[in-house]
């Protein structure tokens, strides 16, 4: 018999490129989370807390943030438009959500929401997007230059695939960094060339710190190609200051480095005197076209005050590539044929909301600031719950959707973690889940930990501000009645 | 100054890997009947035809397919849950549609379509894909192998990324091929292992040629891990026989080759002599289980009757890799968080229609019955269309949605393609555009041309199906008025 077992699939033979990365907040916690559950659910009362509160993953709508009442509406209308031509659709419908809706079907492919689309997205959307962006800015954008893509994530990876050679090509990285950045990186073949953000400067990006990086990179002999800045911060939650952004702009500029701008929490800022400034815009104030500088900026609908992660809508716009590069990525695009029309119209509608004098408007916003009103309030809450625990200190979460508190841990406690051969902080992470449903991702999963990082040793949980004011009311006492009892087992231990 | 001229990103820098392949349905064609059809918005009247027609892609509702009426009502009931509460949703929205969107916003996490869901999609619309899997073939399926996607392009990235390791892994594929394979196996780094098809043999599979094309392929070194089939096929529109299929497990079984079935033509029969059969069934019927072979099937929602392509919703079953693998698809999976929520809602639904006995049964299967029917007689009609045509050749159109009929072209149309650096049936369909507006791939495009092939230096065009039967009327006049005109001016040229 001629059967190749060199060909058989095991987990040896597999491409050994996935077997490097590790994405933790879908990782260990949420596994052993989602078993708690499943035995919950089977013997009801099997565990001293009501249910799992999954802090996990940054996923509103699963911790009970509504959607805004014109995006599904609008939806609604699109995947169903025998509905635009039935009286009875004004009973349920708002004017608003139905002229929007009229007009996108409109300008869609064979008049429907089910057919391919350009590769790029809907011309029309991309106008939406891009005019959305310009009038906020005050600088052009251009639709040619927006890419609709099916969420975030996959406008990052295609960027990697994009610029990533080789292994001899590198990529700059914020640590603790939100680690689709590292397995996008290795699933491409490239190197990640970390630097680290500052914990007692508020998680501030220093320039110094990242030339440092670059530099000992370039002396290895990588060729570091991008930038990545993650503003608003995941898992940190800073929002960088105007001044910040300008000397990275500056940076980036001087070095030739692509800067990859990941902006997905553009609309999650909670503090009076940080503001969210658009990388290309900071870049065009400075007097920077795209002849001096390639910025690629990442946005999603996931998070902000849509939170529509499962539609998976974002956009990419990139400026600075020459138009046979633009070629090149349209191809790539044209591989997956094109992104969801749900997500492509979401994406639509968050950069083009209802305006004032639309009927719809003020339901809208008031839509919109109580789910920001209500971010900030429990940002506040956290992070302060946190900083009351003994050895825990939290910075201000400024903006995102994460708390990312630091653990001083007890050396019982670190000695107990490696004799059960886990990171401390995933044994606290661990210990936490099973005395409360409290699941967090420790912040070993962000890839803190690593031999060039001058913060080894520290130790940190991210847990997100999503859940709602009630609950993180009934949490912060199990928080702190966990925590305590942690404390006295190892103390004093030795 | 520092800048760092290597790193600067141009189409010389970029990934290589980016350059090389080609995706030509969405290629130079498309690009050039899109600017025609820009031009001809500007100067109405400036061609001599009214519309470009795309048959250039297989994107049904473009062309005027009308989406399956229960499909879209239940996503919009989905997208808008409030509607679930108001009396005057039962005059707009069946019950049917109701109460299975009742049952699905019940599945979802927050009660909410807008989510993150599981990596692998949503558990009881896995569990309705498989349940609809086991009562077709009547062999067991398990929502644990069932993985939704954003449709069937990323899960057969996804497939490629876990299989390939380097450029000595090698997959075999069909030639003509979908581009879709040789793109994907280049961007990951792996080598294309073409084998023919056979032509004359109503483009069956002949297990002689693929044994001779593998064992070439060991002998240069490679190990070929895989073989893609395509059934029905694409480009050429034919069935399998069941004694085929056999022998095609038998081989990949004897050769300890991975099935990846293309399958997503399934519910795209328009012949009475041939059936749709599952590879995950023929096999299980031979008495193979998946410690035998392993086998992923992928299928999606953009063609059949539901033609939902804009949706990317589809799914993959994977039998026959151990839970280790499994494990590390799962990883992978969680890079890009989950499948979009309307393609895994609409996957479900396609997999679970309604049934007998359910209100909306008959009408659900009069839309299915009205597509199908018209799909057979389309393609019967164009494949005598283009057979009646002096020097071209058309097998039958057995299934999927596609012509490719063989022109036989003059020597001096050669030539003078030769003279504009354009492959023979590139001219032709160049041609063809400017003069009737239809757009179609020429057959290079599915790289039926290589080194390998015996079927160098035959032409063929792919022809899409879907224009409705009256479009295809009219279309047939203007394709034989322009075939006439183009062989007069060629036939005794030299």
């Amino acid at each position: 018999m001629s059967y190749n077992k060199t060909a058989s699939i095991t987990a040896e033979t597999i491409n050994p490129k996935v077997k490097i990365f590790d994405y933790e907040p879908c990782g260990e916690i949420a596994r052993h989370a989602e078993r708690l559950e499943q035995e919950m659910e089977k013997s009801p009362g099997s565990r001293p807390f009501p249910e799992i509160t999954y802090c996990n993953l940054g996923n509103p709508q699963a911790l009970g943030q509504r959607p805004i009442t014109f995006f599904r509406e609008v939806l609604s209308l699109c995947d169903n438009p025998a509905l635009l031509h039935r009286d009875e659709t004004r009973m349920l419908f708002s004017p608003c959500a139905i002229n929007r809706a009229r007009k996108i079907i409109e300008s869609m492919p064979g008049r429907n929401s089910g057919a391919y689309t350009n590769n790029q997205g809907i011309r029309s959307l991309r106008e939406a997007v891009a005019n959305g962006i310009a009038a906020r800015d005050g600088f052009p954008s251009r639709p040619e230059d927006i890419f609709l893509t099916d969420g975030a994530s996959s406008a990052i990876n295609l960027s990697m695939q994009i610029l990533i050679r080789s292994q001899e090509d590198g990529i700059l990285c914020p640590l603790p960094e939100y680690p689709l950045y590292s397995a996008s990186i290795i699933l491409h073949g490239g190197t990640m060339v970390p630097y680290n953000l500052s914990e007692d400067g508020d998680w501030g990006l220093e320039i110094f710190e990242v030339k440092r990086c670059l530099e000992e990179a370039r002396i290895a002999g990588l060729t570091v190609r991008a930038m990545v800045i993650i503003n608003p911060g995941n898992p940190t939650g800073q929002v960088l200051s105007i001044t910040n952004q300008e000397e990275i702009v500056e940076f980036c500029r001087k070095e030739g480095l692509v800067m990859l701008a990941d902006e997905v929490y553009q609309d999650n800022v909670y503090v009076e005197d940080k503001k969210f400034h658009y990388f290309k815009k900071v870049a065009r104030s400075l007097g920077y076209d795209e002849n001096d500088i390639s910025i690629v900026s990442f946005h999603s609908v996931s998070m902000g005050f849509s939170g529509e992660c499962g539609r998976r809508g974002g956009y990419m716009e990139i400026c600075g590539f020459g138009d046979d590069v633009m070629g090149e990525i349209r191809k790539v695009a044209s591989v997956t044929l094109c992104p969801n029309t749900s997500g492509q119209i979401l994406t639509s509608l968050a950069m083009d909301p209802p305006k004032l004098g639309d009927g719809c408007f003020e339901d809208f916003m008031a839509e919109k600031e109580d789910i920001r009103l209500s971010l900030a309030k429990r940002a506040k809450t956290l992070a302060s719950a946190f900083s009351s625990l003994e050895g825990m200190t939290c910075n201000k979460v400024e903006g995102a959707i994460y708390a990312f508190p630091r653990i001083h841990l007890p050396a019982a406690a670190i000695k107990a973690a490696k004799a059960e051969g886990m990171s401390p902080d995933m044994f606290y992470a661990c210990r936490l889940l099973n005395a409360t449903g409290i699941a967090v991702v420790p912040g070993s999963g962000f890839h803190q930990v690593s031999g060039r990082n001058k913060a080894t040793g520290t130790w940190h949980i991210r847990c997100t501000i999503l859940p709602g004011e009630d609950k993180i009311k009934a949490m912060i006492p199990r928080l702190k009645e966990f925590h305590e009892s942690f404390m006295n087992e190892f103390r004093n231990r030795s």
